[in-house]
């Protein structure tokens, strides 16, 4: 029976069982974390014949001896190899440290200071800019936007990615930079985007000349369930439609080999590629070449990466199953949740009732359970419906993950109750 | 005899000299590279332990996994290594990626965005920046400097580390908001601040209260010649002299393991740690802690940093030789030029006959030796002098560098019998 539908008294009664419930999960003491999208241990074992890489006396890639400095923009086999995963030239590729947020952050700081290719000041002298934020997104994203003082818009998800008519209205504000985008599997429902929201993004006519779409890739080749799912290479969509440099890609391996530990790149139109290594030039006088051919004998090429893949499903796939396992039996029949079932990344987005996400946190917070801070998927950390939570099932093993899921239920009921009972 | 000295007729005579000597070093089509600070290919191969390390089951470090995300500061062994060869404490260290180029290039760049501590506006709502500049110095920093408008003013060097009368007397300009410092083996002179320089740089009032001494302490281990030399602790000094959140002080195992590959950090005050953390974690969730760890456990500790070094001496000091050899025999006699006699770090400047650093350059590059650029090792590439030529013999194997070092003698010599003559 669907919770709201439920008669007062057979409400309170749900209450004190979904009470006693919670009750029992506190006397157990937990100390459970499902807060970020951190692998678990085995998953990392995966990658730990990196650390006898490079080969012995396999130093030099290309004519380029990897431990010397050099090369900024990256060793040509290791942008070969971005190149390929992302269906771009390896021209458009910039290899660099180990973190794809940082190249993100330091793309706005420098849009701060010194301007993108087509902008006519660095935003620093702007009264104000905004950028367009996918809700619910990634907190990561919001926080780069916060620290730099830009005003973030909410642009709600579809099925299909971002509200694209919201997206085109909002592009007519010259004050409006740029939008956030996970194209596949988004943190943190798992939604792919359609072909046509691609085409619509890379169609835009933004009024402000240096628009930005920040095109964070991060979950291209991370299926879980089935089959590599081909995505729509994003640079050409652009340079198709007049919009060659309206566009930065963003991926890394971090969740391929090794959270903050991998190779992290962006690709962009040979226009931007010039501009930015100038700029570049400043910072850096070459990144972790030696990792870069690391990477590369470990990985070596598409197919290795795939294959490589498809040995962290195995460890993931059984996660995101629990999830949805006590999610369809525990809190699908009582119909006041709704959630996505993704079949990559590594996240569930589950949207509870309304006005209950931070006291479900709470509650499973007093339960001993960690959990992303409600709110965290949106802006400023303020979910107007404060229901929005989002489950990262991977670094528990799963006898803990049960755990947590269970007490995740019950709090998710017992929340709702406590609202609907006022 | 000094060149200056010499009777016209005999001065024709040396020209002549030396032009045949030039032209027959034209001859021999050389290909030859002295321009930057760049280990030589043996000296890379004492490094080569790392690439298999971190070792087997050994990835967690003071209860770190050190292959997952977290620990944005470092991992606290890599903080204590540092913390040692520093003489600061660990929780003074912030272990990074691999560049210190990088790190402070963050730091000027948030200045610029944020503002640093003390700062009552970020510096890109200023009206003017200025910095001060030890000349000659280290490119890179100039480059920091004018890729954000930052005005720079020339500080001479002298024996004991920047002139500081004058630093004293531009740090009452409010808008002089900092000063960059090699303080042992500067680039490119090899000079060793002497105590009473940096007691007096720890004692500076600036009328700019964000006034900020970037510390690059990149050859702080770094002798070629003789044992390690104990350096006065800044971070110390700051503080006993009433200015504990006034320097940044980086450093590297870039010339310790592997240029660009290595871990880069910086050290400062625990009020300056606290405000840098919170706008760094905008900016990265975590660095790599898997080379940090790689790194502890090659390099152990500070007496392993010590014996590696040695290693490396034993490959610097023989070019080091050469390079003095060369200019003893060849230069000194004529008196036209000096030079400094480092016994650490990477570099030997020469100063020669005023206006004729260009030319030799020129001379140079056409006889296939290529140098670092003449007026490099000023801000904006201008040398008031065009004296200053640096020569960075650690790259071409000892063979190559006696070629390379006879072409800049005859280059040398021929650039001021040219100008002597008019």
């Amino acid at each position: 029976m669907k919770l709201k539908e439920m008669p007062r008294e057979a409400l309170q009664q749900f209450y004190v069982e979904a009470k006693a419930e919670y009750d029992a999960c506190k006397a157990k003491g937990l100390k459970l974390d499902m807060s970020r999208g951190k692998p678990e241990k085995q998953q990392l074992d995966l990658s730990n014949a990196l650390f006898s890489l490079p080969a012995p006396d396999s130093y030099v890639s290309g004519g380029i001896d990897a431990r010397n400095y050099g090369t900024m923009d990256g060793l040509p086999a290791c942008r070969a190899l971005f190149a390929e995963l992302l269906g771009v030239k390896p021209e458009e590729v910039f290899a660099a440290g180990s973190s794809s947020l940082t190249l993100m952050y330091g793309l706005i700081s420098k849009a701060f200071t010194h301007g993108l290719l087509h902008s006519t000041a660095p935003w620093s002298k702007l009264g104000k800019v905004k950028f367009l934020c996918p809700v619910p997104g990634y907190d990561r994203h919001f926080t780069i936007c916060q620290s730099f003082g830009v005003e973030m818009l909410n642009v709600p998800m579809t099925a299909d990615g971002p509200d694209m008519d919201l997206v085109e209205e909002y592009v007519k504000d010259p004050a409006v930079k740029g939008i956030w985008c996970v194209p596949k599997y988004s943190n943190p429902e798992g939604i792919i985007y359609s072909d046509e929201t691609i085409a619509r993004l890379a169609s835009l006519k933004p009024a402000a000349e240096d628009f930005v779409i920040m095109w964070d890739n991060a979950y291209c080749v991370h299926e879980f369930s089935g089959e590599f799912v081909p995505f729509k290479e994003i640079l050409t969509e652009c340079r198709n439609a007049g919009n060659p440099d309206m566009v930065f890609e963003f991926a890394s391996t971090s969740k391929i080999t090794l959270p903050g530990a991998g190779v992290a790149c962006f690709a962009c139109s040979e226009a931007n590629m010039a501009y930015m290594k100038k700029l570049l030039n400043a910072e850096c006088i070459s990144f972790d070449k030696v990792n870069q051919l690391r990477h590369v004998q470990f990985l070596k090429d598409r197919a290795g990466v795939l294959a490589h893949m498809k040995k962290h499903a195995a460890f993931m796939k059984p996660k995101f199953d629990t999830v949805i396992e006590f999610l369809d039996r525990e809190i699908e029949p009582l119909g006041f949740a709704s959630y996505h079932r993704p079949t990559g990344g590594y996240f569930v987005s589950l949207n509870t009732m309304e006005g209950c996400a931070k006291r479900t946190h709470q509650l499973m917070k007093e339960a001993g359970v960690i959990m992303t801070g409600a709110g965290a998927t949106y802006p400023y950390g303020k979910d107007p419906q404060d229901a929005n939570l989002r489950i990262a099932p991977s670094y528990p093993p799963i006898a803990e993950l049960r755990e947590a899921m269970h007490v995740l239920c019950v709090c998710l009921k017992l929340a709702a109750a406590e609202k609907l009972l006022g």
